[in-house]
Parts: C-alpha cells; structure tokens; sequence
C-alpha cells in the first residue's frame, strides 16, 4: 500500500491487515502503553482544507503515540487563500520533508488527485474528501464491529486474539440516515461488503445517490421495515448535515426524526443484541435519540478510541510497510 | 486531588503542597533545567472554548517541560460550533485518550460540570470559566507574593527554601477594579483567605457582585481611602474589560481611570515596599500607568513566569501525584 | 550574532558561516537523518502577527527537526487583538521562556524595535516585516543559487562540499516584478551584494520604492531590455501581490503579464543555464507560466526544502553559536 484513498481499492488482505496492526495499536491508544517509537523523526503533516478537530485530533494523537512531529496546516488564511495551487501546496509539503500527508478536503477526490499527480512522494492519507470517501472512519467501524462479533470488549488494550484474521463475514449491517451526502456511508459500503457483511442502505429516496441500486448494498426505504426484515449485528445511524439539506427534502426536523431517526420507541424495540454506532458528532434527538447514545450497547465512543488504534496502524502501514498490494 | 476546579475547593494544605511543587519547578521554567521527563507520553488537551492566547501558551509550556505531548483543541470551527453538545465534546476527548484536559469556558461552572458528570476520567485543569474562577492564576498570584514576603526574588530558580511550607499568613493584599466580572478576583479572595491574608476589594458600587459582603474580604468603594486604611504588601489591578462594561457604568473612561486607576500619582505616593500586580494582558494608561507598569516593584512578568512553574506543578500534582485531600 | 533581522546587517563572513551550517543540516532537511537533538529542551515561539503558513511551518519543522519545542502564537484571536501593547506580548512571552523568538509583522521594522528595545533576551528572527526585509528567505536563495553555481544538485544531502566557504562572487541575478512592497527583493539585494554577485531589478516605474537607485543594484524598466544586456544566471520572479496593487498601476492583469512575466515566449528565449526562482507562492499563469514553473532549471522546490535547511542553521547559529560578529 502506498496510500490510504478509499475503501473502494482496498482488498480484504489490506484490510484484514490493518485491522490486525490495529490491535496492536490499541494498548498505546487505550494508554496502557504509552508511546511507540516506531515513527520517531518523522513528520505528518495535518493538510486541513476543511474544519474537522475530530479527526485532526485522532491523527494527531495517532502520530504523536508513534513518536512522529506533526504539523497541522489548516488551509484558512495560507496561500491557499491566496490562490495557490493544490499542486503548489502539496509539493511545498513534499520539499519541506513531510513523510506523510493527511488530507481533509471539500472536494471529492481531491486526495486521489493528488497521488496519482505524484507531487508528493510521501503516502497521502484520506480524512475524508467531499461526500466521497472516509477510509479510517470504516476502518475504525470495522474495527469496532469485528470485536462486537467475537464477544471482544469493542475496545481497550488487545484483548482481541480472537478477533486477529477475521472479516466480517456473515454480519448483518443497518446505515440509516442522509447517505447522499455522507462520504462515511460510502466508505463503509465497500470496506464491509470487502470484509464478507451485508449492508442495508435505510434512508429516504431523496437522501440517496443516483445509482445507489448498483452499490453492494440492500436499500430500504421505511426504517421499520427494514427492522423487520433483518436481524442486525449493528445500526450504524448518520449524522444529518443540517448545512447540506435543503428545506425541500424535510419541511421540518420532526419528520425526519420520526421517520428516519433511532428514537425511543425504536430503539426499545431494537433486538438486545444489535449495537448501535454513530460516527459523530452526534445531533442528540434529532437523528438519535439521548438514551440509544448513552446505552451499554452503544460503541459510540469506543469507535472514537479505536479510531486512534486504528490511525496508528495506518500510519505505521504506509510509512514502515511493505504491504504486498500496491494500492495505487 | 482529582481535579483543580476552584481556589474555593482548595484547603491551605493542598495550596501550600502545590506551592512548594512549584518552587522545585521554577528551576525549569527558568530554563536552568530544560526538561524533566515526568509526563512524557502523556497528552494533555487545551480544551478552549474561548480564546487566550496567554494562558493556552503558559500550559502548553508548563506541559511539554514536563515532556508531555500537547493538543489544542480550540472550539471554534470544531464540531461545538455544529450543536455538539460538552458531554459528547468530553467524552469524546476521554475516548481519545485524553490524561488531563485544560478547559477554558464562557459559562461558569462548565469545567465543574464535566468533572461532576464524571465523563471524563482524566483530571479536568479549571483555566478560567466565565466570571467564576481563574485558580491557576490565583495560584501563581499567591507563589509570586509567597517570594516577595520571604525577601526572594520573585522569580527564578528554585532560591525560594525560605518560602516553602509558608503560607500568606498576615499579609495586606487589596484587588482593584473591575471585581463584579473577575475569575481572578473570585479566586484570588478564596485562596489568598486559605493562606491567611488580609483581602481588600476595592470598586465602584457598580462593579462588585450581589453579595460580596459575604465574601471574606473588606470592601473600599474608595481608592484612596484604601490606601489610607492598610499599609498593602501588594496591590493587584484588575484588566477592564471593555467588552464587558455598559455605558451606564462609566459615561467615560478617564473617570474611570481617575478613580480606580493606579494613576502616576497614586503611584508615587504607595509606600516604597508596596509590590505591583497585574493579571495581563494590561491595558497601559487606563487601570494601570506605564510607570507603575514598568517599576522595579512590579511583578508582572514575575506573576508570568511563574504561571509556567504553578502550571507545571498542577499538571505533575494531577497527574502523578497522590494527594492526600480529594477535591472532587 | 545576536538576532537574525536584516541581511543589511549581515555582514559576508557571517553569511557564509551560515550558508556552510546549512549545508550540515541539509542532510536533516533531505530526511537523511531524522533528527538532531541539539535543541532539546529549547523553546521557540512562532509569533505571528500576520499568517503565512508556509513560513510558519518551514520554522516549525526546521525548530522540531532540532529537537526544540515549538510554540505556534498567532496574534489573531490573542491578547493582541484585545490592545495589548508589543511590548507586554513580548515580554510575556519571554517570561515564558521562549529560547527564540521567530516574529513575522505586517509592520516594517517591528522584529528591530523588539530586539532593539530589550524586552526579549532571547534571541528574534525576522521572519518577514511588512515591505522591509524578510532574511531567512534571502540566505535559503543565496544557499539555493550556491549549489547551482558550484554545478551541484541545488537541494539534498550535504553534497555541497564544494560549495563551502563561498559566495556568489560574479554571478548575474535579476530580481523581476513587485519590487515597491517585495521584502524578498530587498533582502535579496543585500545579500547577493555581500556575496559578490551583481544585482539587476526589473520592474515599472510604479513598483520600484523611492530612492532604489541608491541600492547596490542595476535597474531595468524593460524585461527584454534586461535579458539581452545580461547572461544571468538566475531571474527571481516576485510574487504579485494583488491586495497591494492599485488599480492605477495596472489598468488589467494581461498588461502586467506581458510586460513582466516569465511568459512563455520569454521563458524559450532565456539561455540553457538560467535558473528560475520564486519565492511563493506562485500566482501561475500571471508572474510565471506553468512551463517555466515546473521547468528542470526552475528551483522553486529546492528553495523550499533549502529553506528548512538555512532555518536549522539560523536557529542553530542564534541559539547555540559564539558567532564572532555581534550584530546587534
């Protein structure tokens, strides 16, 4: 693997792999190791041309667990203001010595673009571009999924042997909510379908992408419905993009809440088995409700730990490896 | 100790251990020693929801002295400003691996709040919250006039032997200014009582709080009266905050100055022994004259650097350290 | 030296001295070695009174790649934004105990007044003040230019051993466009003089400051002119900075382009050997065509990553040296 793109070009072996590495990784992420050394001197540049503290934060803290410097560039008031180029920006990084690039950008496939133009030689690490993809953020899912299914606590220190080697296969997985705009809704798609699951798409016809028929994914439209025909493993719930939705698809927030949300009553209606998973932040009573955010079953904030475990192996993947797949 | 919320909270011992940890310290924050390696791979998080420049570079440098790794989170364009609610800011910051987290807030009582709602495990560090409390501040006050009445510098290495194990005891101190909206006050009136000083508040009848004659401090509405009454060990200005006062306190602000001022005249005629605080940042020429200011008797940058080595030793008490009075 | 604030003041032996310390850590810079610990334990503080990303993160990761901890204070949002004075924000961080002070200002001589003032024990690099100089940008293409006369790969590991000890005695620079508002060209010009080399400014009448003509410099009002007297052996092309631009100097952008750009067709004219450079970041397409841009002789990558190398070398030279030349 030279870079972390998408999940889409990502294979199960890849997958399996990283997840694997994260284990490892979750002794440090969950403090009971402190640091590694293994990227000591080396530099990851945060390359933000989009607020996200979240996901700055975890790779931040990934790098630093790894004894790696970081340099966050927020693309607000820099050159970019100024009109500079990506190209000219991402090969200013490159000639400044950073050994890995994390990218955040409005525009999907900005990150793509900028590996395959070659402008930087360092691996390039996708934190999320436009409504495309979010890589780490299935993996982390994936991650948290893959401990729920064998029994594992869905984090803290590896506790997971049982889990090392194994996909998802067999698993039954709800997405529910505003998968139109949502890159993490798509990244989840291919990662878990990769990883041997069966994915439903539940949202409303105009919170779905044209061609969403040809994606490796069941697509319903009545969440109860959907309830009712599967049993599942998890209920992965979106966060809604106020900013993103136009009054035309909801005259109001209370029908999307009662149609669309994991409210009270569907929640207690939930098999006891079936976790509940949010990629935050979360718009408490609005897309979940209080009590299913703060239920046992919900992994809500072990996938925020885990997305640190889950960094760190990317990271230390990409920058140590010599992953036999050539990625891009 | 699980937490440093409030000088309200904070007992003489535990004021006076934090003090003493400062002084060994202040070895460091002088730059004699570089660094010591008591935290190293532990992540301390500057959780600011308001901006300070000052306060945030003063823990993140008591911090990384200590070795420890720094993130900054500043709540602006983060996820806070999507509707995210503190608990799940909070939990999710835990989930991250947070060991202490530093929490600057408009509203008073916010970082109480997260340390009472348990969402957080790790030590939650009280860097100003609304007009509530400022404990470091007064901590680093308390270490500064510590020094002074023990006739040691005010700063720098450890020469401060004489000064250990001592509190306040019968010292002279008055505040000035701006009380009704001061963090600083509130807590330097809490603290400096527990190490036995003598506290005079000195205000306009418009800028106190409802109630502060229940506080265990005098109260002057008159500056020069003041002055007369006490022969003062220190006289602490308070910053104005423009943005805070209405027209209908001052129609101007010369008068302001003329009468809570420490004006060159009300300068020259403190009694040779008087030392000069300030909080920062000063607004020269309006609470406080350049001459004053700048005088050998001010301690304003003593205050500064001493914020480093009472920072350092908050972080090293909260983190490490066993203490024997639980606040929380 | 005491500080770095001017190439003015530079005189060519410690020019050179610094140029030689850049050649070592260009070997750091090129990730050939990962890290140098000699400013371990050291503090430098970033003071930004105006953004400029790249600058700040090439200081940043020249300070990190020593070893230093880096303190990044942006003057929006901070106390500075609240009225207080330069003189309280520096001394407030020296008390801190900022080991150096690197200081970009939109005000001309502010890193001057602040060094000459005193306030700051601790040594200050000018790393850009308003149209007055910008130094470390005019030894990273003095350093730049070095490699290219000696024959040597203009950026990389320390292969420059046949550079050391040299100037840039008989070389032909031409410095093209903004010159009115460029502190690049005016750092450039002092330097390159004090090297040895011979200076030609190509500009309009309306872009050239009162008084150039008593710069140690040639000046050209016509671009053909200047390329058919000389055989430079570099053209700096400036930046233009269009928020500086009145309408009045350039009825359209086309015109500036014409008359002063590395256009295409003057780009085919110049000869073989003639290096391109640019300080960053490019306006492509109006100072400079892409294909003089991304051209083999164009050094605009290396003087970035050279840029890493010479700010080492300052940091280094202000903050471990016994330099011979006090400067201030």
């Amino acid at each position: 693997m030279r870079h972390l793109l998408s999940t889409a070009d990502l294979g199960r072996e890849d997958a399996v792999r990283i997840l694997d590495t994260a284990e490892e990784m979750s002794q440090v992420s969950a403090r009971e190791v402190k640091k590694l050394p293994v990227l000591r001197g080396r530099t990851v540049v945060n390359l933000f041309f989009e607020d996200s503290t979240r996901t700055r934060i975890s790779f931040e803290a990934a790098a630093k667990r790894l004894s790696a410097d970081v340099i966050n560039f927020s693309a607000k008031g820099s050159s970019v203001s100024k009109g500079e180029s990506l190209q000219d920006t991402a090969q200013t990084l490159a000639a400044m010595g950073a050994d890995a690039v994390v990218v955040r950008h409005p525009g999907s496939g900005a990150p793509a673009r900028l590996a395959a133009a070659g402008w930087i030689g360092a691996p390039i690490l996708n934190a999320g571009d436009g409504t495309h993809e979010h890589p780490t953020q299935a993996l982390l899912d994936a991650f948290t999924l893959r401990r729920a299914l064998a029994g594992l606590p869905a984090s803290g220190p590896a506790e997971g042997d049982r889990a090392r080697g194994a996909g998802l296969d067999g698993a039954q997985v709800a997405i529910v909510g505003d998968v139109l705009h949502s890159r993490v809704a798509r990244s989840n798609v291919h990662l878990l379908r990769a990883l041997g699951a069966h994915v439903s798409l539940i949202a409303p016809p105009t919170l779905l992408p044209w061609g969403v028929h040809t994606w490796p994914a069941e697509v319903f439209y009545d969440f109860d419905e959907a309830l009712a025909a599967h049993d599942f493993d998890a209920v992965m719930m979106l966060r809604v993009q106020f900013e993103r939705m136009h009054q035309s698809f909801f005259p109001n927030t209370r029908e999307y809440t009662r149609l669309w949300g994991l409210t009270e009553q569907r929640y207690r209606r939930l098999p006891a088995h079936t976790a509940i998973m949010h990629p935050g932040p979360m718009n408490r009573g609005f897309e979940i409700c209080a009590s299913a955010a703060d239920a046992e079953r919900a992994l809500i904030l072990d996938q925020v730990e885990n997305g640190v475990s889950v960094r760190m192996a990317a990271l230390y993947e990409l920058l140590t490896g010599d992953g036999t797949e050539a990625q891009q």
